[in-house]
């Protein structure tokens, strides 16, 4: 069962305050007795707690037997406070959300309600590789080991291209009011899977018609039930909601850093694994090398894998699943750390 | 000034006639007398003969005081037979062009108004290296060398999904009626353009920031001017008749080869020079070497360039421009071949 955690009068990087906001969490695991064996695990694009914990398990990636778990619900994605349940708006009404109040609304929950002084790893891929390099930079004494996976620290201006992409299949729909949906954008919902779909797998992926080990008949059939179905579930203005988040990604672009994008990486004081998938297109592991590189304590560690982006969730792919968790369990050695 | 060449009762792969269709064509330089010194040089995707001309002159890639360029305009760019000068329609009334249609046309053109017999050189890039393919291939014995940059001669299902996503920006536009535009497909227009730019440039060039030095002020202001800009002077209509061009692109569904790609490779005759660029996203290197290895004379020469699939059209771009140059000059060397 997910829980609720509600902050009062929360002022978001934006400017704007909200009177109430909401994370929607849960947890997976015991925290041991000084509190020591806690993992982050927070949320990527589109995805709610429940489609990624699938590799909580005692023989997965993260061990609940373990480590206690926490996955906290980003702003957005229609659990935590969204637009889809919240009158918030979007960019074009001057709201947005960013990793620095995810990361924030994420450290009161820790601090006021599970009382976590001290992060054991926060392990996030792609939007969840941001927000851990966001709390590393913030919190750099309460985190002690970071997994990136398929995740940079700063959204890139190629990336943003892609999203920007996306976000104008969205608003090109006929349902698009200049503010938001006044029905389900039935044209741009396709549009926006097939750009999707072409950048986070990789040509080799598709060269190699893997989707049809995956049960798939056909390429569109692909298409429609692996990509468009999935983004069919969520509001298209928390899409547009999550978006934004991703273009306003920047560690340093805050009132902590303030734009010094090298010093905010360079504090980081966690071990942690860069993580690229070496077929990635939007998160290359060239820009995850130049980051790795500003980062003291970390190790670049590639997912060598023809599954583009998606090889830093595998959950249909076992070989990329069994090499993430033998990395994660090297990471996360050292007796003492977990009490 | 640009010629006319007309057909009648032209019969088209998709099944449908039209009782008259124009080839609009251009040529550079002189024919010599054994008519030996002819080069096709035919157009890409969104481009006309004026767009693409800027590589011909006495220095530059091909020499038109050496050679007889004659760059034909593919059907349905908008100056030969094209959905917005004729009744042709789209795929959703029945139509499409195919490269098969372009290089028959071609062929009737070179035979009946050029008496050219034999090419010495077809010099295409992207959708011009498909054409170069379907030529080599179905006149075996007409072509005697390709050059082929940044194209394959079938479209693979990854670079189908690219097509696909620009397709439907386009029809998710308000402006789409189910078989064409009834206005300028403004929203549709700007995702395309930045789809597009996505792709057809490399992550690494826009790490470098190319385009600052292209005179562009920002990123917004590049995907404006340079890209936006360039397809809004297109009719939508032919944007996605072109589309569909690509879409069905390979050289070997057509009633000759009867979809045997690897036997219809493998009868191209022509010393090939395959020429991808080392980053380009949708004509991958790796594609096209799988190509190189099935045609029997095909040399493997990639563009080691930052430029992505734009390297093979380097019109702002002089050290791309140099080395394609002397390329092409190897290739074209052997006295007799010129008469």
């Amino acid at each position: 069962m997910s829980e609720i955690f509600t902050i009062d009068n929360f002022e978001f990087q934006c400017g704007k305050c909200l009177s109430e906001v909401q994370i929607i969490y849960q947890t997976y695991g015991d925290l041991n007795a000084d509190r020591s064996n806690a993992i982050l695990y927070p949320t990527s694009y589109g995805a709610q707690h429940s489609d990624i914990e699938w590799l909580i398990s005692a023989d997965g990636i993260l061990d609940p037997t373990q480590w206690f778990i926490i996955i906290p619900n980003m702003f957005g994605n229609g659990l935590s406070t969204s637009p889809s349940n919240s009158d918030c708006g979007l960019v074009e009404s001057g709201f947005w959300f960013t990793h620095f109040d995810n990361v924030r609304a994420q450290e009161k929950l820790l601090t006021e309600v599970l009382k976590i002084d001290r992060l054991a790893l926060i392990y996030g891929w792609s939007m969840g590789a941001q927000q851990a390099y966001h709390w590393g930079a913030l919190y750099p004494d309460r985190v002690q080991r970071i997994a990136a996976l398929c995740g940079t620290a700063r959204t890139t201006d190629h990336n943003r291209i892609f999203l920007q992409s996306l976000r104008s299949a969205l608003t090109a729909d006929p349902a698009w009011t200049g503010t938001g949906f006044d029905r389900l954008p039935e044209r741009g919902l396709h549009t926006f899977a097939r750009i999707y779909a072409s950048w986070a797998a990789s040509q080799e992926f598709y060269r190699e018609g893997l989707y049809y080990s995956l049960g798939y008949s056909s390429l569109e059939d692909y298409l429609v039930r692996a990509w468009e179905a999935s983004y069919r579930q969520r509001d298209p203005h928390n899409l547009i909601a999550m978006l934004d988040t991703w273009l306003h990604c920047d560690l340093s672009d805050n009132s902590v850093y303030q734009g010094d994008y090298r010093s905010t990486l360079s504090a980081i004081r966690a071990k942690t694994y860069v993580m690229p998938s070496t077929t990635d297109l939007y998160f290359t592991p060239a820009d995850c090398a130049a980051e790795a590189a500003l980062i003291t304590n970390a190790e670049y560690r590639p997912i060598r894998s023809i599954w583009g982006h998606r090889a830093g969730n595998p959950y249909q792919n076992p070989e990329d699943a069994d090499w993430i968790r033998s990395q994660i369990h090297t990471l996360l050695e050292g007796i003492g750390d977990r009490g």
